[in-house]
């Protein structure tokens, strides 16, 4: 079938070119006109503008935004709507949050088009496995875009399924990058103990390599750690730095509103945040109290 | 090779028929006649006690050890030893302590024994996929049983390998179990935060069979995970009770001595135990006090 | 000085009488038409309106509004705004979130009006002992309440301070109770591990006695324990179920908002969710995955 | 009465000083010769070995053993038995873990001796405060060194008390500092929420001082928090690194051991292993698994 992809990214590059491989008809656009000339290139129709992304579709219209979540998404629609007809649809790939999929949902319904929210996972990877999409809205408008979902998909009939009404989609995706901090925080901490455990001289890539096969921890994220740490066994320029995109601490927020415990995720995310904080004050305050109270001496800086 | 195996439960049953159909000689003992019987029906020797294992083998004999961890094991070696040869090698694969392991092999090496330890992760599901084997001990040592490490492992390269000397092996699958429980515990605490969204009517079983294509937290847990929830989806019947087994509490501990801060694999044994927590001091003590200074209800038993 | 008080509820009615004790004319109302009544025989002015309440006052009135927190607040303001004028002083001495209390701020400066956020402490002991506050708004406006101030809190010139613009009072508050939080779970967990160590036979309320004097731990809260301790040392027939009331939750949100690692204050407030856990479905799934992979046995309901 | 005294730092010259202001006679030693120097001006007899000591009492004799846990406590014991006789009693007042207390005393008991263990709270400010004394041993032993228990602890009845048989002063002294470790890591992370909360432009020495009157989480811990803030408001030159003197962690070894779930306690720990970290693997660990399935940028060294 034929669809519109706005952001030609890391994600949605990859992803056109799955779906031109399958036989779709992508038009596609980016403000940077070189992915839209690589789109070109590799046998899709790159346009450059929104007002050619729509006039070069048919109506009904299948529009997938893969732009970054928020104000960009709500940008996007705006520009698009007065172009687009009834009936046309809007999907949203990216990773919103599901109070804003139910939203826009709910708002493009009124005015009469469609939407639909599309957690993707799958990374740099989707192109050659698929993409696992976890898809939120309306029966019927699922349907209409299942051919592209099949072929986005590492099977038609395997990693994707309409988990629910709108948001349920961005919600499960949400959950899901919950898991995966968890996940792999739980490697890291074990990798850590390895590498500590000076006495046993233990090395993490092989350990790695030989969890891939036959043990309970074997995984994907473990296979990717088993190549990285084969390139890069001590992890050499690394810094000890990790960001967060946004879905873990939303599914910490979500479970506490929900009155979920889930110590886990939520462990997973302070440690993250705990590894780009400087100058720490927690840390220093500790420090002053035992000498406070016990005159226990304290490191200066 | 002839390989003795002490233990043919559960792991140890299903090891000793993966080896015969890998063309091994197993002399098996259980003190459960049951196992023994159904051992030697299945073309195995099975042998109804220590000594006639021992007879039954050629020296220098290897012989797997397979029973629970602690006092069990010294106790088998201790009855072993007298019977046996210098050069005989033991093999524990159980989930023994890896101070322990160390000790053993000390010991027994001062006596002329040889003695490895092998974590082994696989579960109920060894027999058909092959068991993945962290292996501590001395090199030459781990040689001479190759060709049944190679046999029980996933594929003779595959799966397994020498971690280190003597505890390395049960250090490594110490830890293995550490990061299971954190990644077990984020799954779990995922599918949780769904089953409390009501208003969106997720599906668990839907979300984790589409999770195991494409999506980064796929793996075998979740494989498992998504058979069990399509079995039962509801968890009918299932108590929310969790014993641990012995590993995580000594990756906790050993994260602690090693300085090493490891909050995910420490919160899921936390979580486990609180699991089995009745009539919670903690809480109660919680309410009195939130009475105390605020005067607010408590809820009464 | 005269001070409007809405709300003479556990906390309110306590106010009241400090104030009233201090000097001040307190005109009051309730819903309640009982506390309204108990407030006048005590010597204080009880109305039974809003319109009777404003009517009773001179302006630049102050009225201190004690409700609970979220809509009941700005409807007080609602139906109170058309009845009061110009530089009139609304304040919030309830347990708001600060982010109300910088709109409300905001939203009645535009209109003419002052508003003031203070955070109270001290419970149902503030009658006797006086309340911490914690104040925020323009300076000017809280010079002129400062009366008021200096009677609630322990001493004139102790336990209160303005702490910053706009709600920085309730910024504040609600950062204590997150700390309360922490040390109270502190406090239990103690506890409960001196109940499990069976073999010392140790005594909670003893201890608690003891640790009043000299030791690190030595607190008010401390005090308090030590008290509900002596009067009930099993804490029989309370329940171990502990809500919490939103300062908790929104103090680890805004710790996660400013990317502030804060995980005792958060695993307090966990806990407390998981106090209400019924049936908890992932202790049920751990439950499961262990049997899954490694036919551990499962306990039934 | 005469109390023998080893180990004359910090505490142990401290509580000399309140043993001969309360009328006792004091005979202490110490391998710092300017210590016992310092004792003899102050008007108490130094010694220079154990030797003296002993010679310098009269028996049944108690000698208070102040010195640092483990070793030191059996070798000084060992030093002094054969010069002690029957009936003297041994005092151990440092922070010995309560295994090792529980098998002094039993070996004691067995040659003869006596052995009490006095976990002891106060820190720095015990010669002025007094100490808060958690005391196990025999009942009619510690009845013969009541004379100094009341004088050390903050009033004669009060802030002392024996919890239990030979151990229990030490384990209840040890769960009191894992409290601790909670109740000082929720007041760091709440001054530290209010450090990153620039707009509010918040002042910790001021709210530390409001909190001290009123407010819940008064306490000893935050008035030595408020004169440490007033002293030096932003921590200058303090480095955010925090030692743990060993009963944090052996709570939590003793929570995981009785199966009590103590999340606070145990995170309080983590978080000071944290502050010392250097070069953590852990977060490496994370931004390089984020880089490989995701693509997500490394932040590099």
């Amino acid at each position: 079938m034929e669809l519109g992809l706005i952001g030609l990214g890391k994600m949605g590059g990859n992803m056109a070119e799955r779906l031109r491989l399958g036989g779709h008809k992508v038009v596609g656009f980016d403000f940077n006109k070189e992915a839209t000339a690589k789109l070109t290139a590799a046998g899709s129709v790159g346009v450059n503008s929104l007002e050619d992304l729509v006039k070069n579709m048919q109506s009904p219209r299948a529009i997938w935004i893969m732009v970054p979540a928020g104000d960009p998404v709500d940008e996007t629609i705006a520009k698009l709507k007065p172009m687009m007809q009834k009936g046309d649809i809007f999907i949203d790939g990216g990773n919103s949050n599901y109070k804003d999929s139910i939203r826009r949902h709910d708002e493009l319904k009124k005015e009469g088009f469609e939407f639909i929210d599309v957690g993707t996972s799958g990374g740099v990877w989707g192109l050659k496995e698929g993409y696992s999409m976890m898809v939120g809205g309306d029966e019927d408008v699922v349907e209409k875009i299942r051919p592209v979902l099949e072929t986005l998909a590492p099977a038609p009939d395997k990693g994707w399924g309409r988990t629910g009404p709108a948001g349920a989609g961005h919600f499960v995706k949400m959950v899901h990058n919950g898991i995966e901090y968890g996940m792999m925080q739980a490697f890291a901490e074990g990798f850590a103990i390895f590498e500590a455990k000076k006495e046993l001289n233990l090395n993490n890539a092989q350990i790695a390599e030989i969890w891939q096969y036959g043990s309970v921890v074997r995984s994907w994220l473990l296979d990717l750690t088993a190549a990285a740490l084969k390139a890069n066994p001590e992890l050499k320029g690394i810094a000890p730095y990790v960001p967060d995109s946004g879905e873990g601490r939303w599914t910490v927020f979500e479970a506490i509103d929900l009155n979920v415990s889930a110590p886990v995720i939520t462990e997973s995310l302070i440690r993250r945040i705990r590894s780009r904080e400087q100058d720490n004050l927690t840390d220093r305050m500790l420090s002053v109290m035992r000498n406070a109270f016990g005159g226990h001496a304290m490191k200066t800086e």
